[in-house]
């Protein structure tokens, strides 16, 4: 199953999106994409429903926005330097042991809404990455049940300004969590739509250039090595998303680096799991 | 006014506490307090509704758990280093600007809640911190404006496992989120009972024995600097938490460094944000 949410920012409403493409409205289910559905098996029981319910869901227009595909997780917990290829690029060795991060969720933004460059930023740099979504509560788990705790994927462009990152004293947080740096979605991919999540071509264009282009086969920690290292540090929650890591291409390893300027066009997609679109432009508030 | 909340992990309810102590359960109010109470001027209006309901609320048992009095922020966010002589005792220097990083919010719990020493630490370590709670969103707000975007004031204590903050590759986050490791409250005190923020004696104590006791007057960065440069990089959503940082007298900067073993008994509180107490115990799962 493919969940989406769509309509206006802060009011979106969730729904599905069929083999064919078409996407229903699933409002009458009476449950957005949230914490509490994923902990109470919200999947298959939106599955048995659409069952007896689909012929009735309406169908949403193809002009309609796309919104994150899940609702406000507690958390978004990134894995730094997971591609040997991108932590050569940047500078950095390839860790010992998974290297985490989180960005504020107030970062999150539909897959193709505008990215909105920060005020005083010179340096907005784009990062495709495979998303994890938690299905079940996972605490010191083991690598051997960590994929029981997976309720899907997700393609996420872990936007980051690597000035705020690297050169305004400490932690990573900083460059990480502005507005609009958590463009999520089209979908989220339940876990059985996608057969290996380790052999995923992953790419991202920059107005039409290939910057990234690679799969996840070329992870440093995999998955259940990456759930099952978090969790023996912090308790991932229903719904909590792990970004797996970027490849090779980002602006900061370019020579000359590279950076996003407002205009340019950054698609991206992760095979099985759609692709999206965002426009940047500068910041025009006060 | 001095929110709390009340009764099971989980499933607690919003109370009062009033001048004279007498705690009151306002779940006729109907509202918990989380992001849209905060956001939609809840506190005035759950003042309001006091003043012509107060006689019918029930009365709280002193013995019932106090929960952390708000239900689960979008954030909280941390300022490391600012108290001048506890960057010292750190190693570290006293940031140019503000360091920032995230604990997990799965990591709060209620004031009084045993802390949990996790699987594996040698090196949990205590810091009291007052906690600064958002009322209004806060996006590029300056220093002059940044007041009228406060809630109120909370008593955090910031635990912390130093192994893994400083030792397992980067980022503390992985050593500040551990479940238990953000003990809030008793009570958010609304903005109105705290004077001057800026001028407020806060202390902890192990086993009876005073480790911290410094005041908030030796902040390097004050709350308005904290909260304005916060918003440059990230939007503040009402119910978010800064933690304000802590003072000298933490474990790892003691000769020899001292770390919480179970039974430990840690004690804190901040003038006019009263007092919390923690007794440490071993992880007692798988």
């Amino acid at each position: 199953m493919k969940l989406i949410r769509f309509g206006e920012t802060g009011k979106e409403k969730p729904g599905v999106q069929l083999e064919d493409g078409t996407r229903l409205d699933v409002s009458a289910f009476g449950q957005d994409y949230d914490e509490h559905f994923f902990g109470n098996q919200g999947i298959s029981k939106l599955q048995d429903w659409l069952a007896s319910h689909q012929d009735k869901c309406p169908k949403i227009e193809g002009t309609i926005r796309l919104g994150p595909p899940s609702w406000r997780p507690s958390k978004l917990v990134c894995v730094g330097l997971n591609y040997a290829k991108h932590a050569a690029e940047s500078g950095m060795e390839i860790p010992k042991e998974p290297v985490l991060f989180f960005k504020a969720t107030s970062a999150i933004v539909g897959p193709n809404d505008d990215l909105i460059i920060p005020k005083g930023s010179q340096k907005t740099d784009w990062e495709v990455e495979l998303g994890v979504v938690i299905g079940k509560k996972a605490s010191y788990v083991s690598k051997d049940e960590a994929m029981d705790h997976v309720a899907g994927y997700v393609l996420h462009n872990d936007y980051s300004e690597r000035e705020f990152q690297l050169e305004r004293h400490g932690q990573w947080v900083k460059g990480k969590s502005c507005d609009t740096f958590a463009p999520i979605g089209p979908f989220i991919a339940t876990k059985d739509e996608i057969d290996d999540p380790h052999n995923l071509n992953l790419w991202l264009t920059l107005n039409g250039e290939t910057m990234q282009d690679s799969n996840t086969s070329d992870f440093v920690f995999d998955i259940p090595e990456q759930i099952s290292y978090i969790s023996q540090f912090m308790t991932l929650m229903p719904g909590d998303i792990i970004s797996t890591g970027t490849p090779f291409g980002v602006g900061l390893g370019l020579d000359p680096q590279r950076y996003l300027k407002p205009g340019d066009v950054v698609e991206l997609g992760i095979q099985g799991l759609g692709r999206s679109k965002q426009t940047a432009r500068a910041y025009q508030g006060k």
